[in-house]
């Protein structure tokens, strides 16, 4: 397969791409950093920025029941290429996760209704509650639209204030009995693409600013609650004890443990105690866990050595305990054609062998992979940090990112509107996902 | 020394007494327990009540520059014998803490009030903020009275929401730069008694209705910052990580170590971290640790061990930390001869060897200790449960520990009013706090 070139009069224009992402940030930040947490003011004026640009193209545009933001451009097949990926950030993020493969999804739809024939339709999709920040359910928007998002399993979250989802997500108009409707817009879809930062330190450690991506990793989530009792902290002798922190604080080391151990991800990033003030012996602690690895039966280790750990300790302590699943999700593996085309431009555009990653984060793509076709372009993250308002990635990556983008989007097109949602059209997408990840699919893309 | 006998028709009236205490239990709880947080209007409510009780009596009422509230009722001499404790309680706190104290204040005060003769003067006193529940400041109002509060310490205390103490007391006209002046109150005091429920399970243990009480232990309260980064749980290898509430559990499984180790009490009762989100590593996690042992050397171990715990989990994990001390006060010996009187009355009504123990549990009397002679009284508490709805006081103990304090505030009224501030008067008052501690002092009292 010959790669398609752009010609450059015609391609995306990377400066007005950042000038519209520093626009983002500067009007959605404070000193701690992005503050697009979804459900809020704050997102709102994000998407209204998003909508404002959407209102220049000749591009349909729609909520779906999800909350999730849709934008059309029909072309020359009812099959269509979803672009995109999420504005919301969590609190004090960064100004990057997310807004980046939404603005790149922006400037390729403007650059493709700006060019003659559309082989297919393309629509770019803005999801609504990506992170979770709020009721520690991600992938909110995306899970609706794929089908995997259990309506009953998320009615009666609640956030730190004790504001159920159910009624939070009713402000935005999301009736949760309807958001099955929100699966009727993947109908026409053959494929999804989505831009990234990488979020994490593996790309500048190896100097490379764009990279193909084969998978996102397993996820358990848990909030683990231990009740104890609550004592006088000045006359309650050690032994006489039921302190639920000291269970939790022993999980939370236990976590840690675990995760390296199996040299997988393991987080406590939420933890509340009560009654939460100097002189009483908590009698209720709860905390968030978070587990992750990309081999599903590593995770599975997680997640059993994490539960004899709270049970061993619950019990030393004479606690009872409570596991609350908040989110599950298997390792995805990307659809091996897509990360073909990925993985082609990054090697065409860097003049190297392209990186091939899986992914730690979560991302709509996860979701979007149990659906339709999928893949990833990554570009690195300085330092290795998101999700802080020190997450930055250098602007010639940014630009090199969307330039990749644009070519994977357009030979994506350009594949679908010749063999439809089989995508049995391009030549040399036939290695198996596994020889991507070696690394021996160099012959793939020319 | 022989036992005053008090007429039974001029004694304090128990059932008033405890008609009162669930008078206030009803009107200042909720369904989590006693709610009369300082600086709140339940406090508010619960003074009220007080105030509308003394109102009845033959005494000057007055508020301190503390916000501690007086009542005096003068007698033969100017010496004074003050009697109290606090209304303020913990959030979901119990009905008996501190107020069982002030109840069996006012009882006595009234009982002394219906007397032909007072041979010294006698004063209630309700002090403010004891639990420091809202601050982390213990012991507020009696501290500033007996001149140990360093104001400048309290000054930019906060509160969870952000609030400074110096502007919410001042919503209670306080003034921390007039607070020295509550000082003065102790310029007559010849002698401070304080009734209490033990919150313990030692006298429960050994069927112990009412105690003497020697000193309370020293306490080394901190909170501690640790600063280390905000990351992405996902993307972030633990290699790499710096997390804050990592060191922090590491932290609170050490304090816990230690505290066994020391036989003494160590509590992690408050944690923050931030951002506080599943998805995000925390970059900041605080923690207050409370360390408490009635032997000063053992108290200055426990704090080194805890010190050198924070250091290796900081560093092991490449976080900054700081130390923010809260409260910090020595173990305090109560005064011999009142001790004695105490321990006689117990012995009297009891009909047993009287038991002798040290409190666990910070007290105002802590501080008048600094000050004045002073000796308390304890009651049982039922399981040992304080801090907690759950806390709860077998009422004819509560009765008992009516009688008997009544009994060794008339004694030391006498002894006051036959030898003034020097206490010199009691015959048999020679015991040292050791041998009293050691139970050897049985001759003390017939």
């Amino acid at each position: 397969m010959a790669t398609l070139d752009v010609d450059p009069g015609l391609g995306p224009d990377r400066d007005r791409m950042l000038r519209l992402l520093h626009a983002l940030r500067d009007s959605t930040s404070d000193a701690g950093g992005a503050q697009r947490v979804a459900w809020t003011e704050t997102w709102r004026a994000a998407r209204g920025l998003l909508l404002s640009e959407l209102g220049e193209l000749p591009v349909e545009v729609t909520t779906d029941a999800a909350a999730n933001i849709w934008a059309r451009l029909p072309g020359a097949r009812r099959e269509t290429v979803v672009i995109g990926s999420h504005l919301d950030s969590v609190p004090g993020g960064g100004w990057l996760d997310g807004a980046y493969g939404v603005m790149c999804a922006l400037e390729v739809l403007r650059t493709l209704a700006g060019q003659r024939e559309l082989p297919c339709s393309v629509a770019l999709v803005d999801w609504a509650d990506e992170e979770g920040a709020r009721f520690g359910r991600s992938l909110f928007g995306s899970a609706a639209a794929a089908g995997t998002l259990e309506v009953e399993e998320v009615r009666n979250l609640t956030d730190r204030d004790g504001e159920r989802l159910v009624d939070v997500v009713a402000r935005w108009g999301v009736a949760l009995d309807d958001l099955a409707t929100a699966r009727a817009q993947l109908e026409p879809v053959a494929a999804y693409l989505e831009a990234h930062i990488e979020q994490g330190p593996v790309m500048e450690r190896s100097g490379t600013p764009i990279a193909a991506v084969t998978g996102t990793a397993g996820v358990e989530r848990h909030r683990l609650t231990f009740t104890g009792e609550t004592a006088h902290s000045g006359t309650t002798p050690i032994g006489f004890r039921h302190d639920a922190f000291v269970v939790a604080a022993r999980v939370a080391v236990a976590v840690r443990e675990a995760a390296t151990r199996h040299e997988g991800m393991g987080t406590v990033g939420v933890v509340h105690v009560e009654p939460g003030i100097p002189t009483a012996v908590p009698g209720v602690a709860s905390v968030v866990v978070d587990l992750r690895h990309r081999d599903a039966r590593s995770l599975q280790s997680m997640l059993t050595d994490t539960e004899a750990a709270t049970r061993d300790a619950a019990e030393a302590e004479g606690c009872a305990w409570q596991t609350e699943p908040l989110f599950r999700i298997q390792p995805r593996v990307f659809d091996d054609r897509l990360v073909a085309i990925v993985r082609g431009v990054c090697g065409a555009l860097t003049g190297k062998e392209p990186l091939v990653i899986p992914s730690g984060a979560l991302h709509d793509a996860t979701e979007m992979a149990t659906a339709v076709p999928t893949a990833m372009l990554f570009t690195s993250s300085s330092n290795g940090l998101s999700h802080t308002r020190k997450e930055d990635t250098p602007p010639e990556h940014l630009k090199l990112g969307l330039d990749a983008f644009y070519r994977a989007v357009r030979q994506t097109v350009e594949l679908v509107g010749k063999s439809g949602k089989s995508l049995d059209g391009v030549a040399g997408a036939r290695a198996s996902v596994a020889d991507i990840v070696r690394g021996k699919s160099g012959e793939v893309e020319s």
